[in-house]
């Protein structure tokens, strides 16, 4: 009986058991579909023996055409990949295809991808180590001022349930089509937080990602919404809403978690469209933050298009410079569409003499710039 | 100027820009692949132009074959589909497919599907409504049994943060295959536990979802293991090694955690493996849990195959029946391949007079049994 038991165990949990389904591409041993190899080349290989086309999408180039080979794979080598962290999916006749042979997937607005980390530089801060790791929490708070509960990532430093300490806080808001899960999935913040704190290059902090669009209480599937399709909608970030409501954010963190308090100990960033945000609450609570981060930022942006600096934000900015924050940061890269806006904006900055930090890197509009732009900017605050 | 910035931070929102890629399906209109009617149909129609043949797997039958149209969709109407949340995905000449028009992805071991959950009954508990929630947190604790640094998944139920009040705990482990996020987003306990405590069925309490493999320290991708490819390995769960270091669990809980005190206020249920290894630790922590279910459980489960009831099995579930627990719960499908396991457990506890709650019910070994026989176990527990 032993045996027999035993045989019907190993069966029973296989996956394609536990999930009600017989699964085809499951059955087979598991076969990567893209090695990295240690010479900087990626070496694909995909099973798709009636495919009359397949393509890879996510490195350089942008689509790269596989061929067939007589076993029912295609291949391809990609030469050069530097490391990163590469979302990725293939195109079979048309269809998108996600890779049955990585089973990591990341979610960018309404985009699901395989995830792929090509190590070193700074990609090495992107994956989970052994050492000591913080909790990752989603929280429910309640806004008055947008009328809803909603939903954050709070992550907390390893340490943090028995030290008994307080700790500084960093809020670090997500772009447009993001939310909540943004920055600790897509944006690996876990990872680089957890790994700088380890090697002393960061200070434990409190990371705060709360959902910057108004509109909404949480990530898809995460709210009464339902199982929707998350579209493309700016209608989710109205006007300077999020950024006015966001005392609500900050009272309940600050009521929640042992925060030490004061502006030396609380810093705020965000990219693209929460560089925007950044920007806003930062002149609107000019005694809260002495750090201030602005990841490609769409500064000026007024939820339905770019101004110039209005009187009125030149008055907050005035404001915020009269007791300046200890690091005012700026990070673009040079390709950014958002290139020359932020320039025309540290011409503004420049003309008033208020002092700001700039980081100017390669590459674009990106989540490569934007997890660089957090390791730089976390290993400059709070010290 | 206005327009054309307003014009590129719009495209520049759409994922395929984030994403640094151009993804051919994201830039059509969404069309949802499968639509819930009203009937109990589901409508299909799932564009791929170029295929020979498709098929939809995880309804019933297994595979349902697709019809294709002129206009390159190809569809079908499935009948008598009952509430439940469903996983599947397509297989497009013999590649298997995950659905473009659904970012919902649950993964079971190796195996990522699609979510969508057809409303009504139990099924209603599956989804987040708009009720106060609960926080969900991966917490890592240290192991001194194991030697190692491991993640939990931690549900604190509404209010927790404010209210001061100590809660009882429920621990609540998976299967094989399954790890600290299996509970939480294939068996839905999160929505499960906030809409059973908002509805007045279930007290307010702290479920404890820690990962069941002695070997692992998180579930993949979380480890200093990388992205590797999650295989089934049941070497990962050698014999009694988690259940004997289960007390560094409750020990860390009960020093991190507002928990209440005493047998009275902590239950212990598990599925499948997880039954087995909740069927263990609960008789080597007699006076530990006052609530114990055993779900699918692979009761007597040595690690490599199934025994009898051990003598020394036998000693302590007498030693833990000495002072019983107040509600020792049996749940199991008709269809389950370890029924007769189970049944002939029964046998063992009938003839010791050794009292037991069972749950009987349709379907096999699956979550859709499981997810039920938590609604019912967290509404009987506590009182």
């Amino acid at each position: 009986m032993n045996k027999i038991l035993a045989t019907a165990l190993c069966l029973a949990a296989s996956s394609a058991f536990f999930a009600g389904a017989q699964e085809i591409n499951w059955s087979r041993p598991h076969k990567q579909s893209i090695v990295a190899n240690p010479d900087s080349t990626l070496t694909v290989s995909f099973f798709a023996p009636e495919a009359k086309n397949v393509t890879l999408t996510g490195f350089t180039p942008n689509q790269i055409q596989l061929s067939k080979g007589d076993d029912g794979n295609w291949s391809a080598e990609i030469p050069g990949v530097k490391p990163d962290l590469y979302t990725y999916s293939f195109i079979i006749d048309g269809v998108k295809t996600l890779d049955s042979g990585n089973t990591y997937i990341l979610r960018d607005c309404n985009n699901v991808m395989n995830e792929i980390i090509v190590a070193g530089g700074n990609a090495d801060m992107y994956v989970t180590k052994d050492v000591p790791h913080g909790t990752v929490s989603k929280v429910w708070y309640n806004s008055p001022a947008l009328g809803k509960n909603r939903r954050m990532t709070v992550y907390t430093p390893a340490g943090y349930e028995s030290s008994g300490q307080q700790y500084p806080v960093l809020y670090l808001l997500h772009g447009m089509g993001g939310d909540e899960e943004a920055w600790s999935d897509l944006g690996s913040a876990v990872q680089i937080l957890d790994n700088l704190i380890a090697s002393g290059k960061a200070e434990p902090m409190i990371v705060v990602m709360p959902n910057g669009n108004a509109e909404k209480t949480a990530a898809p599937g995460f709210s009464d919404e339902g199982l929707y399709f998350p579209e493309f909608d700016h209608s989710i970030s109205e006007k300077d809403k999020f950024e006015k409501a966001f005392p609500d954010i900050k009272n309940f963190v600050e009521k929640t978690f042992r925060t030490k308090p004061g502006k030396g100990n609380s810093a705020i960033a965000g990219l693209s469209m929460g560089g925007g945000h950044t920007w806003k609450i930062s002149m609107l609570m000019p005694d809260a933050f002495d750090y201030v981060g602005i990841f490609s930022g769409a500064v000026g942006w007024n939820g339905h298009g770019v101004d110039e600096i209005s009187e009125n934000d030149a008055m907050l900015i005035q404001n915020q410079f009269a007791n300046p924050p200890k690091l005012y940061w700026i990070g673009i890269g040079r390709d950014d569409f958002l290139y020359e806006l932020n320039k025309g904006y540290r011409g503004f900055l420049d003309s008033k003499g208020y002092k700001y930090d700039y980081h100017e890197s390669a590459g674009g509009h990106t989540w490569t710039n934007w997890r660089d732009y957090l390791i730089l900017f976390a290993s400059q605050i709070f010290k």
